[in-house]
């Protein structure tokens, strides 16, 4: 019963008028006449409106907003604020009828939640929002307004009208009064409350975190500018909305939010924020390496258009959806997993496949297990779903598979992956299997058959961890996701997973063969020479001969392997119930001219039992340190006075480090500054010092980034107080 | 460890190459060296391919697939079929190494099911697919391949293969050897199986079948043409889903293929088969009321390079989205709703809005109630789900809300929208308040307060019918989507779908009046003059004076209303339990100039009883009946001889009917055909005759449709023996 025509052949044409940019307004009439009656001016006798308060500071204070630079209101839903109006006479609730519009969008519309009207004067409530007076006082009224525990969130336009029998007297479109509605964690009532205040604090509030890479036996940590309160950040994350085309009408759901921006993020099928780059070559924009935080990439979206930035890997795509959850307040966090198996057909079988000679045989291998794999956990209420599903979500924005249509994956219950139940949405398969896939050895000869040798059902999914709440230190979040390896909840987890479509295992199991290889390494410096411990454990009553072939490789984080540097034929007798340690030789000379990005080695080794015929696989990622950056600030840092900062680096190798970019960032001191350098020539030394002066108190954390080709993800991070 | 580069900006360039068409094809070469052997041509003695023979005749009756209108082979899955390959010299399986290569998309894989290597002699199973010798004779051997159970639907290539110690000799490329793989209804390992034969013959193999429309109390019949089996309609329905870009990969699972089909249907977003349009105005395409059948439209759509075809409304798109389930071997049969709600906030609300004199405010109501929905259903396991929501799914390719950013939506389990466990996917919450919303009267006056003034809970989702099996009569299928109206199943199903994020029914229920508005009327001829009754009864102890305005408009069936052409205040006093029956005259005059469509009335009644100051609203349709067309054939129906069809119609009305489109159908028989005609003066008549020579017995169907701009859907059926 409309009369507006039904979407004929595209978006937004259509009886359903689909709204779905913040940016684009409709024009209200400054005089809107009744129908029926001549429309003319209203008589001189008519309460008019001189000005409206937004009374932004004082609002923001009670509303968590205050850190946001930005001069409009900003206000969290279901929680009070104030604005006051100025007529040109004292307002009289018999006489005059005056409503505050509220409006979002280019087609405002009363049942769809994008034009609120309230009375003054009538305690009314109009699609959840509510007025009231809360002081009237000469010609000034102060209205109190409570926004809908699940409005749309997003920047909204004010008006105030002047209703007569003759028509609505309209106020001037004016953008200081516009005013942004945010999601509300410290409502009870909002989908994304949150208890606890210091929770709040770290997963809303924090404007800085940690990110976790490297490799399971050796942690590595990176400091990031989330910067969600920074200048434009937050029309940025909008704009994002708006560039994706999200449906206004859809934008009070944090479900929906929290989905299309992780399709939003990354820029394959709709031109959103970062491109994904793991080829090695980044030349052409800005190394995933080299970013120190999201408010220098998400401003350059902006700033040129929405043309998506150039690159990014997981850590880079989980910090900047990380800055745009608590941008919008949708509490976030960044969680890496080690290992993460990127499982091409969600069998969850991962193949490692190895040729005749026990190689990797590269071509055949297309799954790859990830060194490690960053994505992000929102907190909300499922209203979608079975309460016990409520709690964090697992939200990836890194495009690695399609889910219907699009590149994104989430939000998926944390509580549903453990249970192994995978029939809700969104993608709960897909995590599942970075969690827990197997690892399989096949063997294939070159006429294409292959046959399973090994299998490893622990490598995948090792150790989970994220930020711990107040401290930059890791908290191991494993038992969020998983029972224990091997345990009957575990077992009952894997058997709740095959009933909702997973494959069987449907590998036999692989003969016992009685000996374990391990690879060992310690933490080694790029371009030492070291020794890879091979260690072979015969438990079994008979002596044993293994004739083992171990692969090295410069890999990707990503598991995609560049170029093999060594291989090497080893055997050993090994005595019943006994180990044998061989040491392998690796030389930088060996390996340093194919490192790639985080130099990482992969070593997989291949073993035969010569006296049983049976096969042992195993692999392990050595991640190389690479040489220090140091910072350093002059004297004790105060507030309104000026600070030294001094980064300083060494190129320790015989190599020329060229186009070289350093970074430093210090969120809420001041924004990314970058500076390049032609070369760094071997032994050479370059210091760059920036003058800082601090405009409040606390700890502040200062950022240091430096990247060039022949050397990634040189960083260091140093945590002042300022006083 | 794959050394393809990641994906990095757009769609398909990726380490995960996303193969998106069956109509791309890879070339192989026809002679592969092995690595490190100097290639060089076979040896003379080796074994060569001279030809090899698909057997399609054979292997599509052992398939279900011999009516089919296509010469290549068409195969379903997990069912063996056999071809031949004619040697040079006998077959040695001890010394030749022959493989069956087969092919789909253009990056085959045999790790993604788009690679099948089977070799023949050696019984192996490859991704599911078998092989065996069936019979070696002289140069010939016989082959007999049965597809994987899951395997990817779609056209394959057929190569052979010798295997030397040199390479790999490779049959040329010859389309003659291409096959189609289909869902398997018959095969229990399949995910479409479905246990009954005569339900098979009704919901895969039966090509033409009986739509219902008008209204729930005077339905009204269409026989549709599916034409799943004429030439070309199989490449179109592949075509679709190439031109929709639905990954190769994703091609084996039913659920992903009914979800993007459903996307692909409609033209929205897209490019899909179908325009909908609701307008009124199809004069740059075909009025949807004047199809006949899918293949004509699928057809065309092909023809043109997937340019969407004009234009369809909610029954076309049904029909056609049936046809392509059927096609592609997934059991699917057309529902229709009556009355169907489109909530435009999925509030489970339809608001009426009706302005202070009772007139509906045309402008004010958003929401319609569709006075009959089509969707359709398909039949499978949902292995995605928990076993009880396996069976019929709820599929709908009519665009009308967006789902995870396209217009789609399904498959949803009708299971599960009976129970309200609206959390699985996909887009249960929308089917389940296009039936069960509740229809709210609004009275709102110019300022825009509303209140509620009555609740019709009963209006909307009374009635659910499809084509019985084996018979034209239709079967009421209410009872698998709903409990009884009121019952405690139903209660819980409510409570349920609350559980699951469905908004609860938050007005206060509305004073009972004790006295009902009943709105009654015969079947009425298009051009009648006609009595529309209004029963007003008391069923209090009190004496009554009702005051009712009753508007009558023209509307589209979607309940878009076009022009209100009546408007009456009727006033009546009802004695204590009592009924009185006011007659309203509606003058052929007066509604003639407004018919639009399927010449639907909508009349709504707001009645107000004056002694208590209660409301009371309700509202009725009447479909008006077109005049007849005529349907004869002369003599007996024998296959090849000449039959003489005979479609008749005479313009009963005193206007000229002009543009006037008349279709002839008959599936089996003969391709649509179409005579259009300028202008049919009143009193006019026409008469359209066509000669058919039958080639096959049984019993057929002949559809005749006539359509103009001022006359839509006179439509006819006959059914013929032909022995």
């Amino acid at each position: 019963m409309s009369i507006q025509p039904y979407p004929t052949s595209s978006w937004g044409h259509g009886r359903i008028a689909i709204d779905r940019s913040n940016s684009d307004e409709s024009s209200l009439p400054e005089f809107e006449a009744f129908d029926s009656v001549t429309p003319r001016a209203p008589t001189t006798q008519t309460i008019s409106v001189l000005g409206v308060d937004m009374h932004a500071a004082d609002n923001k204070r009670l509303h968590n907003t205050s850190k946001y630079k930005n001069s409009n209101l900003i206000v969290r839903r279901n929680n009070e604020f104030f604005i006051t109006i100025s007529f040109n006479k004292p307002f009289n609730n018999q006489q005059d009828n005056v409503q505050i519009e509220l409006l979002i969008g280019s087609s405002p519309d009363v049942n769809k939640g994008t034009y609120i009207i309230l009375s003054i004067g009538i305690e009314k409530i109009t699609g959840g929002w509510k007025s009231r007076v809360v002081e009237a006082r000469g010609n000034n009224v102060t209205v109190g307004i409570t926004p809908d525990a699940s409005c749309i969130i997003g920047r909204f336009r004010t008006f105030v009208v002047i209703v007569s029998d003759f028509g609505k007297q309209r106020t001037q479109r004016n953008p200081d009064t516009d005013f942004y509605v945010l999601f509300n964690p410290w409502d009870p009532a909002d989908q994304v409350y949150m208890p606890r205040e210091t929770d709040r604090q770290e997963y809303v509030m924090n404007d800085v975190g940690v990110i976790y890479n490297g490799e399971f036996n050796n942690i590595t940590t990176r400091s990031w500018n989330f910067g969600q309160f920074e200048e434009g950040v937050l029309d940025a994350c909008l704009l994002a909305l708006d560039a994706g085309k999200v449906p206004i009408l859809y934008r009070g759901n944090a479900i929906e939010i929290v989905r299309q921006g992780s399709a939003l993020m990354n820029s394959q099928d709709d031109d959103g924020v970062l491109v994904g780059n793991w080829s090695g070559d980044y030349s052409i924009g800005t190394a995933p390496t080299a970013w120190t935080g999201s408010p220098e990439i998400l401003l350059k979206y902006a700033r040129e258009s929405c043309v998506p930035v150039c690159f990014a890997q997981c850590w880079v795509f989980a910090g900047v959806l990380n800055t745009f959850m608590r941008c919008l307040g949708i509490p976030a966090r960044v969680i890496t997993n080690y290992c993460s198996a990127h499982d091409n057909t969600g069998n969850l079988k991962t193949d490692i496949v190895l040729d005749e000679d026990g190689k990797v045989d590269r071509s055949r291998t297309r799954d790859s297990v990830w060194n490690y794999h960053c994505w992000n956990e929102v907190y909300m209420k499922r209203l979608d779903l079975p309460e016990k599903f409520s709690g964090w979500q697992v939200v990836d924005c890194t495009p690695q598979e399609i889910s219907d249509g699009l590149y994104r994956c989430g939000p998926t219950s944390v509580n549903a992956i453990k249970e192994g139940e995978l029939s809700y949405p969104f993608d709960a398969k897909f995590v599942f299997a970075e969690l827990n896939s197997d690892v399989i050895y096949r063997q294939s000869d070159k006429y294409g058959n292959s046959k399973i040798i090994s299998v490893d059902t622990a490598y995948v999914g090792k150790l989970i961890v994220t930020k711990r709440v107040n401290s930059n230190a890791y908290e191991d979040i494993t038992s969020t996701y998983k029972y224990p390896e091997g345990s009957d909840k575990d077992k009952q987890t894997m058997q709740n997973a095959e009933r909702r479509g997973v494959p069987t295992r449907d590998y036999l199991p692989v003969a016992e063969a009685g000996v374990d290889i391990e690879l060992q390494a310690d933490t080694i410096k790029i371009g030492d020479n070291f020794k890879l411990k091979m260690n072979i454990k015969n438990q079994t009553s008979q002596t044993c001969t293994v004739s083992a072939t171990l692969t090295g490789s410069a890999m990707y984080y990503t598991g995609v392997t560049s170029m093999t540097f060594k291989l090497e034929n080893k055997t050993a007798m090994v005595k019943p119930w006994n180990t044998t340690n061989l040491m392998v030789d690796v030389q930088a000379v060996d390996y340093m001219p194919y490192l790639v990005d985080q130099a990482n080695l992969l070593f997989v080794v291949n073993g035969r039992i010569e006296e049983t015929g049976v096969s042992l696989s195993t692999m392990r990622v050595v991640t190389l340190r690479p040489p220090e950056l140091t910072i350093k600030v002059s004297g004790t840092p105060r507030v309104g006075k000026d600070l030294l900062v001094i980064i300083s680096f060494r190129n320790p190798h015989n190599f020329i480090l060229k186009k070289v970019q350093l970074r430093l960032d210090a969120p809420g001191l001041i924004t990314t500054r970058m500076k390049s350098y032609e070369q760094i020539l071997p032994g050479g030394s370059v210091q760059y010092t920036e003058t800082i002066t601090p405009q409040t108190p606390g700890k502040k954390v200062l950022i240091g980034c430096l990247d060039c080709a022949a050397l990634r993800q040189v960083t260091n991070q140093l945590e002042i107080n300022v006083v």
